[in-house]
């Protein structure tokens, strides 16, 4: 099985990861959408509103760890336990097409409130594939 | 809106929560079962195998955070930031009949490997409780 090539599956298939921080080793978690181009492999966008909670513990702790979440009555799915939170100096604006092709609801987001959202990177070098309970692979990107 | 209602029916409905750990404030998650029991308020069961490693981060810090995990298409959810994870005194075999009554593939990993499943609570006294983006509400269990 060619792990990689199941990553970009599943990475482009899936829309979604649960993504958690921590802050004085008291863990909390989110559920946002996401894009990964997998021409760029180990950054993972995502988008939060400026004022949001989460914005402030990753100014406190830029280690972070996220799972996609498979879709109904999928198994497969990615996990990474270090990756590392950053601002984008790309914008929301730049991978709108990107997020509207996977989440058709951002067309409006973007449209009424993109200049509240600033755009994330997650940056990683190892990730965990699960394809079922069998076949599981950690590779490095 | 009566948002302990809307609790109830959301963790009735869903079957997964993204559930995040954190050692020496680097943070993990994984995509897990559960049921709650409505009749026992904050309080919310989940199977893990013996010899996972995250038996192992409980046992270093017991506050964990979740969020339920959404089916596909839906907005609501729930979230909660402080929980406390312990061994529960039950076993997965007390509750088999619910967790198959949601997760039916459960009856064959109890059937086959219920000895080497270990029964956790999640306990919590508070839920955000996320109908839409307009309508969010912390209730207290």
């Amino acid at each position: 099985m060619n792990y990689l090539e199941e990553f970009d599956k599943i990475m482009t298939d899936q829309a979604e990861i649960a993504l958690a921080t921590s802050i004085d080793n008291i863990p909390n978690v989110r559920i946002v959408n996401f894009y990964c181009n997998p021409e760029k492999k180990g950054v993972l966008y995502f988008s939060s509103f400026k004022n949001n909670p989460k914005t402030v513990e990753f100014s406190k702790n830029r280690n972070v760890a996220f799972s996609s979440v498979p879709r109904n009555g999928q198994n497969e799915h990615i996990r990474v336990t270090t990756a590392v939170v950053s601002k984008s100096k790309l914008t929301i604006y730049d991978l709108k097409k990107e997020f509207v092709s996977r989440v058709p609801d951002y067309e409006m987001i973007i449209d009424q409130a993109g200049d509240q959202l600033n755009l994330y990177e997650l940056k990683f070098r190892e990730a965990t594939v699960i394809v079922d309970m069998n076949n599981i692979s950690k590779i490095r990107l």
